[in-house]
This record gives C-alpha cells, structure tokens and sequence, in this order.
C-alpha cells in the first residue's frame, strides 16, 4: 500500500512505497535534489523539513550537520530517510540542485552543477589504538569510498594537516576516486576551475567557481606561438622532426596560458591552490603542442593524430601555475583536423540531442562541418585557407581594432571599422561584405572576375581589394561549399531539409548573414536558421567543467561520429572547381 | 545435444554444447591453457591442432600468427574456436599456462604465471586517409581494448617508433589498461621485473622473467639507513617532523636500491628499460620512508600509518633506474606495525587458503603475528627489542660471518660460528642456544638469573654473556610469548589446537626449535608443525609479481584482517611479567 509524500514547497503530492528512499521519491517527481555525495549521507546536501510524519532520530553525521548549519531539529537528510508513513515536507531552496547558465552568443543553456571536484567538510574522529586504521583509511571510511587515489605530495603532508587543524578538515575529491587535496578548516566555498580556449591566433580563459557554476573571470590573450608561423601548418612545419622546436612551442603556449592565469587571480583574487579543475579546448595541432607531442602526422596523409581521448592529466606534469594536484581534462579530438574545440563546440550546441537534421560549421582557415541527422552525425573539416582570418589578402588583417569588419552601399559605400578606429585593413567579414557588394553593384563577375580593366578596387585611402584577394576568397568560400555540399549529398539530403545551422568562432559574431549567402559561403535558406554561436569552444569547455558527466557523454560521442574524407572522394576535385563561381548554389 | 570433445595429448573426452568455445571447454576440465589476452584471439598463446572436426578457415590476426609462429594449417586459437560438432585435439606444452615455482625455506608453492605486464607483438596497419584514426586508437583496436592510458612521454615517441619500425611494434601493456611503451619490432622475450625487500636491516631484490616466473638474478645489501639508527624507532626519532632527514632517509634506500639494480642488471645483462614492474615488501616505516612518507605518527600513540593499500606508483615518480614507465607496487600494509613485509609473507605462505588454525610469526625487533582460525584472521605486533638480532648484548652482533650462531653441549660446550670464521661475537640464534644449554645445566635459573657469583659466563675468548644479555633475551621471549598467548586466547584456543606455525624473517634458518622451546619462545608443540619460511617477504613480493591477481587477493584480506592491540587489554601487563619466566609455558 502506497504512501503520500506531500511537498508543500512545490505544491506536490507524491506516492511512495515503504522503504523508499525520499531523496528517490523526490527525484522521481522531477524535482532535481542536490545529491552531492551520491546518497551517502556524507555532504548534507539534500537537507529537507519534515512538517509531519515519522522523524527517526538522526544519524552521528546529520546531527553534526544540523548543528553546524543551524537548521531546526525536524531537517532530516532526504537520501538517508526511508519511508514509513504518509509524511509532509518542506524542500528549502538551498537542496535544489543549482544550474549554471552558460552563454555563446547565439546559445544560452542551463548545465546542472555537477563538477568532477567535491569538498567535503569533514570532523574526523583520531585513530584509535585499538583500531590503529591509517589515515587514508579514516578518510576512505568517512567519504564512504574505496581505494581513493592519493598523490604522494598529499600523502606526505596528510599528517601534518590533519594535526594542525585538530583533524577538521575540507578534503577535495576528483570523479569520486581521486584525493586532490586536505586543508586546514571548512574551505567548501573556494572550489574554482579554468575553461581554457586554445585558438591557433588567441587563447580565451574562463575562472569558473565550482560550487555554482558562475563565472568570476575571463581573459584572452594572442596565442604567442604565433612568431613561428600564423597557421597551424607551418608550426607543424616549424617543430617538424625537431624536439628542441616542439619544446619551445609547448612552452610558448604554456607560458601564455600560465600568464592568463596569475592575471585572472589576481583580478579575482582567488588562491591558485584553490583552483583544481581544467577543461582545454583546442584544434588537434593546437592541443597536440599544448602537450608536447608531434603534431607531424598531421601534416602529412593520411594526416592523422597521436590521440582522441586521453584521461585527465595533472596540473603539476604540466606545469600550470595552479593546485599542484589539479586535474586537467583535454576535450577529445574527433578525427584528424576535426578536434576539441569541435568536440567542445558539440557539447555547447548540444547538438547530439538536438531532433531534426543540423550543420555545424566553424569557419576558419580549416573549415570543420558536422551534420547531425536522425541516423548518425557525421564530420569533415577542409582547408579553407586564410581568407576569412585577413591573411593572404592584400590590406588584410586579424578581426583587431581598425580592422573594416562591416560594409554596406546605401548610395555610396560605407564602411565600419573595429573599436571605431582609423581604418588599417581588411578582416574576413568585411571582405565578404565588400565583395557581395561590388558583385551586385556589377564590378565584381561571379566568375569573381573584377569587370573592366582596373586589377584592383579602392576602398578607402590606401585600402583596397585585388583580383588575387577575390581568387582567396572563392577558394575559402569554394571549400566550405563543397564541405557542405558532400556532406549533405553522404545522407541525400538537400539544403532546405536543414533545421539549422549553427555557427561558431569568433568569426561568426560580425559575419552578415545576407551577405555570406550571396557569395556563396551560406546556403540560401531561411535565415532564422543561422544561428552564430561565438565562441563555442569555450562555451564548450566551460560545460564539461561544470558538468563532469557531459565529458563522457562527449566521449562516446565522438567514437561514434563518422569522419568524411572530402579529398579522397573522387568527385572532390570536380565539385571544388563548379562551387568556384559565387553565384553557384548547393 | 552435447557434442565430444577428445584431447588426445591430455587422453581426455570432454562433454560441450553447440558454440561453445574450445577454450572454456578445456578449462572447465581442469586443463590451465593459457589465455594471455583475455580471449581476444590476440595474443596467440592457446593454439590447439584440431586433428579431427570441422576447422573453420582461420581469421586474418590466426592466419598471421600460424605463419609467424611456422605451425601447421590445423592449428586454431582455442579462444576463437566456437564448437560445431564433434572433434579431436591435441594440446601443444606451450599452449599450456606456465607456473613458477616460489621458493622460500620451507616452503615451495607453484603460482600461475598471470603477470600484470604483458608483451604484444603486432604488425599494424598504416592509418587511412579515409579513416584516419589516432595511433591510440589504432593500438585500442588492434588490443580490442577500449581507453588505454599512456605516459605523455610514450604518446610523443609513438610516432617515430612506428615510423621507424615500419609499424612492426611490441607493445607493453599493464594490467589490461595501461600502456607501458612501444617498442620496434619483436622484444616479447624481453619482459622482466624485480621483487624487492626492503628490511630494516637488509634488503634483498630478485630479477624475474615475467614470461616464466624464472629468477635470473638475486642480490641482497645492507640497507645504509643504518647509519641513522640500527631500528625502525631511531630512525623515525631521526627524521621527527623534518622533512629535509626524511628526504634523506628516503634518497638512501633508493640509491641502495638503484645500486643493487645496477648491478643485477649488469650481471644478467638485462637492459633496464625492460624491467616494466616492480613490487616493493617491507615493513611500515620502512615503506613510508621509501615512499619519502612520514614515520612520525608510528612512533607515537595511537601508533597508526600514513597509508594501507595504494595504487601501483610510477618508477620515474620514485626515481628507479629501470623503464620509466615501469609501475612500482607496494605491497598493502595491514595496520600500523603489521606492513607490506607481513601481507607478503601471507601470500607466500598461503595461509589465507589453509584448512585449520595456524600461526605467522616473524621474529625481529618487532615480532609480528598473525592467527590464522576457521573464523576469521587476526594480527598483532610486539615489541620484541633487539635481541633477537644481536643489539645490546655485551657481545651480540647481527648474523654477520663470524657470529656465534649456534651451541651445542656434548660433553663440553661447542659454538659454530658463520661462514667458519673466528668467532666475534654472537647472535640471535646463538644467545638462545647458549640461554638453553645454560638452563639445562643449571647455570641459568629458570628466573633468568646466573647462579652462583659470577655476574657472566665466558663463551669462548673474550666472548661472555652477562646478566643483563639474559634479561634482554627475556624481555625478548616474553614479548613472543604473551603474543602468542593473547592472540590464542582471542579465540579460546590452547597451542596444542594449532596445526602449525609458520615462522618467517632470515633469523628462522639457524633457529633451533628444542632451544626456542626451551627458553619459552616457541610454544612446545610437535616440531613437525613448526616451518621455517626464511625470507617470506621477498617470496611474496615475487608472488606478487608472477602473479597479478594475488594483488587484489591479499588487498581484499587486509581489509578483513583484524587488528588486536595487546598493549590496550587490561591483562596485558600482568601477562608481560608472568611470561619473563624462562619455564612458563602457555
């Protein structure tokens, strides 16, 4: 016979069986309870009021609990409280699981706060001589854990702790088997981790406050390595068979990152020993250096990678200016050229969850595509060039303050400079603007042929557009078309079957949507579908750092995910040539 | 209906259902095949000659291996075989699983050979441009294993080393999940590890082949801690709450260590960086000060330690000279004084699988014992005092050539010393001779005191044995005895329930069971049930080595082990005192 379980807080009434546990009762309703210690009775976390119905006498642990939060004597902890009767409950907000909310700039989505890193307050009783248990031991028994992982640095300096602080201490655990670190006190609140953006041009850092999944700060910064070359390939080229070369650019972007750090907690003034959690996103080059490893084999077919996934790494072989016990967590590279700051971006459009058929691109000088359909997602990336960056373009320059971003031709032509400033310039968007502008005005042939005799169109002062510019830009917009194309053609599929594009990179931010289309980037389609998603692979990052359980989920996705290869399909060639003309359509 | 299977070289017919596999089918009838790579048809290790029934064509890795390995076409992997009818077969001997023989004194146990390194040659196909997998996930594949974990070091040599080998590689992989290191071309007969002792006094290291349990190389060397004190407790006095004298207790054991590597691998011409795994014995403090871990809190009421059971550590982490890679095992502490050196004895004395009631003493300083009963195992330690290894007695010294070792009385008194050489002192073995001899001749009272004035009875030379030599040889039995007796009474037994008693540590070889039973150390049961093990420590690390899963076995015992705490029962003293008595008995 059913009992009722009445919550009055959300209006509810609930039935459960004899012996159920409530925290499984409320679940079940939809309500997320926080269960932190995964319903060990441990981390007092999920606290509820028991208005009316049996309350059984507390255990040691939650009458130490009541007493130091100050709750009222009938708050009980709802995994340890099994059901006798019909009861009545109050659930205080503060036993609601917490979500971050995190934002790209077309993305808005709410992650439950489940990080990998716990602190857990603890008064431990002293070994006793009867029961002479190690230390490990005693903390192994109160967490409620076996064979928890703990450094040598820890255990060194476990005792000493332990003394000090009269055995009341906060211990950081990492996945529930790793000991990250015991310190003196409750320090629950100071529980911190880094989303790390590794860009081939600028790296992006986000301090994440564990416990709530809010952000404390943000930074970025130009990715250093870049003296050894703007690309990726010819930083591969650069460390190509070389050690010594490969060293410097580990260190380089190590360097940078750690400088990114001592800034932000500074600014935040948040202690480096208190920050023990990283997720790095980046383009398989880009984590490859970041690691120390060749990235050679990526520059040559079959152009492959060391790795995919790899298990979490520590702050300390690495070298980052943090808790010396950190876990640092790289997001795994799909295939190839298609690699973290992809798998990131997945993670932040959610888009293996998404129903209905999806693209996601992110435009740079290596153009990655996946689609997502009912059947599979599948993925490819093509080399674009440098087109959309600014580079090999004659007045081109990165997307920085002077750069025309933006153009339009009402009457005359009018063109919008970044920060406002003197225009120094060219970035990709707005040579994508200024393009479709004078191929409607007629200056410009879709053959991308500059009509009359002029070899090269004046913008303003000293800025202006050449033929050879234009032949940059339809081989950039030439090989997303294609990628597009093959990949919609892999499943049959037309452009008009797409319920959305999604967009990423900084890039996508100042890209006119119009515009992209009548060039020939974008396939027409209703343009509510385009959706810019920034900075995706932040986004991204920040995502598996707060949700440790999304990190799996993205690792048997990326194992599932079907790589295309563009250039060993016979019918590549061909198709690159036809989507050469601007006005050619998908 | 059942189908038959004849074994022609075991002239056994089994009994097997359809699809059934051949290699269960062998082993459920008690026939050890041997399956190296959990049926994965990878390793090629269970081939059988199918001589009459169906033979299915082989699979590509079955054809390659037939090849490699020069077998006849009727050759299958016992692992792959499904059963479709009936058939007739012969087992090779080397499909057969090898077992290494471990010897230690008195005992002689045959232990499977399941080592956790296990040595894979493949010949890998290159990547595709069309699906181009990481080189992990190539090795994942070809392993069929899924997330295998690899030094960052290894994950930048890989491509190189397949490179270079044509992808013709010997891959190294630790228990099933991690990867140790990639090697060029065929090195699987190349695949040792060491099981090392680390005493108080001594330490002893083994060189094992990890393929046959075989024991190419053993050296042993005084453990230079000496120098900082003869026992665990000056020691800990030394380094007490300072890390700089805990570090250097740490860098002395392992630089003896090192150096007796060194050496063993010179002598065997062994290259180290196929020494892939090592398992570690030795007593509390002395695990903790290899691990650079503080002793302090062993010193002290209540008396507990850092750690029990940990996680196979890395031998670049402990800086030992062997593969960098290599995993290092520490063999689980029980509790406080009960260490790693004790676990290991249990595992090679297998007491945990005896029928009966058995004792585990090992004599030393501290004298550890463990009962074993039907019910349950309990352990203790107590504090024996030098004696036993020759310390402060006027002319003691440790069993070093030269010590008087052993006494007899025919007619006159006869001392032996070691090794034959002039006689400088004596040591433990030979102080409970004289003690014995001296009782029966009445020159020693039963209370311990010399009869008649003289204050020492000369031996031999300048060698003598004063008044106080004795008492600390009391003090020394006493512990034992009341040891015993307490743990005995734990469970309401008398000595004469016991089916035997193991007594292990280097002492036991020259220890005269008569003369131990007549000054009261050992109680007077029938001497056949009285086995001296010698170096059970180092036998169980080599155990422990051969054979992954006693790992986890003696992992699970510890937990259950209790721990009796002599010095906390009341009755303990009065016990203490009644026991000084040379003629009491339990």
């Amino acid at each position: 016979m059913p009992y009722t379980v009445n919550i009055k807080s959300h209006k509810k009434t609930l039935r459960a069986n004899k012996s159920d546990t409530l925290v499984d009762t409320i679940q079940k309703a939809g309500i997320n309870l926080s269960v932190y210690c995964d319903r060990k009775g441990v981390c007092g976390k999920c606290f509820v009021e028991i208005l009316e119905g049996a309350l059984p006498p507390p255990s040691k642990n939650e009458k130490y609990l009541i007493e130091q939060k100050k709750y009222p004597p009938n708050y009980r902890l709802a995994c340890l409280y099994r059901i006798k009767g019909d009861i009545r409950i109050n659930i205080p907000e503060e036993s609601i699981l917490q979500e971050a909310v995190i934002l790209t700039s077309g993305l808005r989505s709410a992650v439950p706060v489940h990080p990998a890193v716990k602190k857990f307050h603890l008064q431990l009783p002293k070994p006793e001589i009867s029961v002479p248990l190690s230390l490990m031991e005693i903390l192994e028994r109160h967490l409620k854990k076996k064979k928890l992982q703990a450094p040598s640095g820890l255990l060194r300096n476990m005792g000493r702790v332990l003394e000090k602080s009269k055995y009341n201490v906060t211990v950081v655990t990492y996945k529930d088997k790793d000991l990250l670190d015991i310190e003196s006190q409750n320090t629950q609140a100071l529980n911190y981790g880094l989303a790390i953006d590794i860009g081939t041009t600028t790296l992006a850092l986000e301090l994440i406050n564990l416990n709530t999944g809010e952000t404390m700060g943000f930074t970025t910064s130009l990715n250093s390595q870049s003296i050894r070359g703007a690309d990726v390939v010819s930083r591969i080229s650069y460390s190509f068979k070389d050690m010594k070369k490969l060293d410097k650019l580990r260190d380089q972007i190590r360097d940078d990152i750690n400088s990114m750090i001592d800034e932000l907690l500074k600014k935040t003034q948040v202690d480096p020993i208190h920050v023990y959690d990283c997720v790095v996103a980046g383009n398989t080059a880009m984590n490859h250096f970041f690691l120390g490893l060749p990235a050679d084999t990526l520059a040559i077919a079959p152009y492959h990678s060391v790795f995919s996934c790899l298990p979490e790494l520590s702050s300390r072989e690495l070298g980052l200016r943090i808790n010396s016990n950190a876990k640092v967590y790289i997001a795994p590279n799909i295939k190839s050229f298609v690699g973290g700051d992809i798998s990131a971006g997945l993670v932040a459009s959610d888009l293996a969850q998404k129903k209905g058929i999806y693209l996601f691109i992110d435009l740079g000088t290596n153009g990655e595509i996946v689609l997502k359909t009912e059947k599979e997602i599948i993925a490819t990336s093509t080399a674009a060039g440098p087109a959309f960056e600014g580079m090999k373009i004659s007045c081109g320059m990165l997307a920085l303050p002077g750069a025309i971003y933006k153009a339009k031709f009402e009457d005359k032509l009018k063109t919008y400079t970044l920060g406002n400033k003197p225009a120094k310039g060219i970035c990709g968007t707005g040579l994508i603007d200024l393009i479709a502008i004078f191929l409607e005005l007629g200056k410009v042939a879709p053959s991308g042929k500059i009509n009359g005799k002029l070899k090269k169109i004046l913008i303003r002062n000293k800025i202006f557009i050449s033929q050879n510019d234009i032949r940059e830009m339809q081989l950039a917009c030439a090989a997303i078309k294609t990628g597009i194309k093959m990949m919609l053609d892999e499943h049959h599929l037309t452009k008009d079957r797409l319920d959305g594009i999604y967009i990423a990179g900084a890039f996508g931010n100042y890209l006119n949507i119009k515009n992209s289309m009548k060039i020939g980037l974008l396939p027409r389609i209703d343009q509510d579908k385009i959706l810019f998603i920034g900075n995706a692979s932040l986004a991204g990052a920040k995502n598996m750092l707060v949700s440790a359980e999304s990190r799996k989920i993205i690792e048997n996705l990326v194992r599932k995910i079907r790589f295309v290869s563009l250039a060993s399909r016979p019918s590549f060639q061909q198709r690159f040539v036809e989507a050469l003309e601007f006005s050619s359509t998908l």
